[in-house]
């Protein structure tokens, strides 16, 4: 982790305390070299992912807890190592930020921004036992958060998006919708206040319940290890666009086409069906199975269920349909689309 | 590698394109999946960098060719690398940029400024035979680049910035100061060009040939490993912040005190001693060898200069000091600090 000027000194020994030494036999030197140096087992192959987060398009400094966004940006890159069925090994954070933004102030005076999104990020790594291994911080006019996860997965094991076989059955855990609906309700909100051009509406325990899924979404790694672990699942992919745009993107790697039935999928409560199909961010697992496969119905404490099946690529039918009350359509890839409403 | 909207999807396409199916032993899935997978060999230990380049800090969209902001952006992570003597594996790209620079325009009107970035970061890949392996692409209302570097180095044998050891030489590969040069000759020119409010004063063979050190730097990556296959180095770092402060991370690091000889000191031709010393982005590498080892006077074609030794940490002393005509002074890590004059 390199430092430049503004409180990134400060900043950067802040984090080296708090991140402490590095621990575990995965980590062979952390924070403060050229570069970190991490060990995968024998017989393991090496999975990386990289997500940018940017203030305005994928948060909202005036609507997001800075907790909330440091989660989040880890969260995003644990469901893709999720996703593949590995384990975390190291986690990495590019963070660039306006100078105020480290500096102590707001209703937590003692602490910065920088050091309340520190928290969120830190505790989520914490759940999840994936140390901070490095990175790089810099001044920026915009806040900007790009976090690069390394796991670890046996060789020829990971479960891909692009290994999908007709006939499989697909399934997906947890509810969806939530995190669409939080957004919804935290539109709203922030909607209201604008209007009243006042104080923050206080938030109800409702309004708290129905947030959290959009505030603190839950990568899930247990489920994505056993699924690998014991080879139930054909492909896999994680709920980051939403339903229809991610089973597009399985489907295409994939050359296959697959039908959802409307009726079985687990909507979140207070979600609609759009929101379930299309909201974004649950960062639920949709996995394929073949069909003799005995899924359980819940790993981990999280209910999986099945909710459609997978067909051979075929002109005649589209990529991905929904079947309804009125019978099968075709369901567009309208995953939600951030923050771009607010941008250009 | 995952899109969003806008042109996401055709400039995903497009690099996709470019950069093919992942090639090597060690590339086992490429961009199109949750995660890349990558395998190192047996006994290797796995190195990760991240640095962020952003608008107005590491660069300026209206000074820099776009080709340099994409060599530029590779090069620091190519040069960490370097640093610890560990071969490329891959790279990831976490890119926002505003949407105007994905459309095509300007005077090369095929391609976009995105497409050339690509150009540049691309052509240092290929001449270091890195595929670029994933990422991530986002709008964003300030252009920001977060290069990832994977690497792998034979277990225990990295060289590293704490094990530089009191009574070791201290050598430097390359020229320094000729990046500094390089900035103030464009510097010059681009406050010549406001002055005038006019087309920008063509580029002589002179200025062309004094920029190239700021716009395409050269990581030493075959210097470096090198340097750790004999065993040769005790302790290395890169030059990206400038001497005084780079030694001062070595020296903080390690836990001793270095003299530099000024007079030593490989100046770039049209540098001056002050950019040798605090310039900044050289990307040569600093290293430290035990007295009784030989060091050749050039590597794979890149000349080494000795420029002092290692002390031991001393109260009573600076931890860096600089011996010239008039004598030993301390030398303050005064590197340079990228654009933060415009910024803030």
């Amino acid at each position: 982790m390199r430092a430049k000027q503004f409180g990134e000194i400060a900043l950067l020994e802040g984090i080296r305390r708090r991140v402490g030494a590095p621990r575990g036999p995965d980590i062979r030197l952390g924070i403060g070299d050229d570069c970190a140096l991490l060990r995968a087992r024998q017989g393991e192959d090496i999975a990386v992912t990289t997500d940018l987060s940017i203030d305005g398009r994928h948060f909202r400094l005036d609507w997001h807890p800075p907790e909330a966004i440091g989660h989040r940006a880890l969260a995003r890159g644990l469901s893709d190592l999720a996703a593949m069925g590995a384990r975390p090994v190291a986690a990495f954070l590019s963070l660039g930020l306006p100078p105020q933004l480290t500096r102590p102030g707001g209703r937590k005076a003692q602490h910065s921004w920088a050091d309340r999104f520190f928290d969120g990020l830190l505790g989520l790594a914490k759940s999840h036992g994936v140390p901070l291994a490095g990175g790089d911080l810099a001044e920026s006019p915009v806040a900007v958060a790009d976090i690069v996860l390394i796991g670890a997965v046996p060789r020829n094991r990971a479960l891909l998006r692009s290994t999908a076989k007709p006939g499989d059955l697909l399934y997906v855990t947890g509810r969806l919708g939530g995190a669409g609906a939080g957004l919804e309700a935290l539109e709203a909100r922030m909607a209201s206040r604008k209007r009243q051009s006042r104080s923050i509406p206080p938030i109800s325990h409702r309004l708290r319940e129905s947030l959290a899924p959009h505030l603190y979404p839950q990568p899930r790694l247990a489920q994505g290890l056993f699924l690998q672990r014991r080879r139930l699942a054909t492909g896999a992919i994680d709920l980051s666009d939403g339903l229809s745009t991610d089973l597009h993107h399985l489907c295409a790697e994939s050359r296959v086409s697959a039908q959802v039935d409307a009726a079985a999928l687990p909507i979140h409560p207070g979600a609609t069906l759009d929101q379930a199909l299309n909201g974004g961010e649950d960062y639920e697992l949709l996995f394929t199975a073949a069909p003799a496969v005995r899924i359980p119905r819940t790993i981990a404490g999280v209910t999986v269920t099945r909710i459609g099946r997978i067909g051979a690529m075929s002109r005649r039918r589209p990529v991905v349909s929904l079947l309804t009350t009125r019978g099968q359509e075709p369901l567009a890839p309208r995953g939600w689309q951030h923050f771009s409403r607010q941008l250009s």
